[in-house]
């Protein structure tokens, strides 16, 4: 099996790599157009092959597809949302209310992504002392959707203003089934490396996060 | 800003793109080469490209350079790896005691990357309902940091077999930091398509995370 070529990531892959790292963003804009036949699946395939505590791959993907259901989470997010806006005064209070925090209104995909938490897939291994691992490896799967979404021109908006519980629920998804994330998908109405957050004054970037402290 | 150049993710950089998440792998044999100056911080600044909840940007990155305090780090997985073999029997017990579940011994770099839980910044944004969103987030810059590696022939290995708050004690963090990952990182001893686990017999990859429900 390793007799296969190995590959060569150049200077030219390097450079592109970092491009689809700065222009990735969470969309929140969506054009209605469906994706082309075929598209999502493939990229579901590329998802696969994210890392996973003990090979244990316990991420779950449930497509919403049924009016109803997606009326419900609309719903749940827009409680969750209102909810939220109580937490903030004057001008921090007027900027959020200004937000555009999902693209269910628009997206022509929408994926919920659970972690299967009692999966027996991996026999347990490496998350004894840290359970969240599998959770965490639900993440790492919406995070190598996210790129290879973006790599074919499709963006992804994660919608985490929810409340996971009433989600589980509405989608009738298996009990030992937890919500990681809800994905909006779709053509993006606009390519943009700033982040909307920033472009609208929400929250800059900053430099507390490169350091590294030396221990 | 958005006058820049819209990047081309034309098919050959898509299928450069799947060779990448292909050829990933988590590395627990590594070359004790050290990396070229510059490489690691440029893959940080890469990492630092990451999605984050509100934009929060809550990784934090420690740099374990202390041979005291890599002492104490490599003692608590022995002592978490131990107890963890104890919960298999018979076969998978032999198993498990062959596996290497840490390139601790060699890797040059030892990188914590825990999760600031009490950051402002972000202003609270996207993890009212969700308060997992900070250390989700710091997850998928774990995730950015290991394929920004790989496209640079650096392995990452995650050991999870650890107590994270004995961790943090031996890292001497601000108390609200929780420990997300601790990673190896270094040339990997040998370029591999097929994840060790599955090479191994511990875990093949199956299907049941590729379907997808219907709801």
């Amino acid at each position: 099996m390793n007799d296969i070529q190995k590959p060569d990531f150049d200077q030219s892959f390097q450079d592109k790599l970092q491009q689809l790292l700065e222009w990735r963003r969470d969309v929140r804009h969506f054009k209605t157009d469906a994706l082309p036949d075929g598209l999502l699946d493939h990229l579901l395939d590329l998802t696969c092959l994210s890392p996973s505590v003990g090979n244990s791959q316990p991420w779950r993907f449930v497509s919403v597809d049924d009016p109803e259901r997606r009326a419900a989470i609309r719903s749940n997010f827009e409680t969750a949302n209102t909810d939220a806006l109580q937490g903030y005064d004057g001008e921090k209070a007027q900027l959020y209310a200004k937000l555009k925090l999902s693209g269910m209104d628009r997206a022509p995909v929408q994926m919920a992504v659970f972690c299967h938490e009692e999966t027996s897939q991996g026999h347990g291994l490496g998350h004894k002392t840290m359970p969240e691992m599998l959770r965490y490896s639900s993440v790492l799967a919406v995070h190598t959707l996210w790129l290879a979404a973006r790599a074919h021109g499709v963006g992804l908006g994660w919608v985490s203003i929810i409340d996971p519980e009433k989600a589980a629920a509405t989608l009738e998804v298996p009990e030992d089934w937890r919500l990681v994330a809800y994905l909006c998908i779709g053509y993006p109405e606009e390519e943009q490396v700033t982040p909307e957050l920033v472009q609208l004054g929400w929250q800059d970037r900053q430099d507390d996060c490169r350091k590294v402290l030396r221990r």
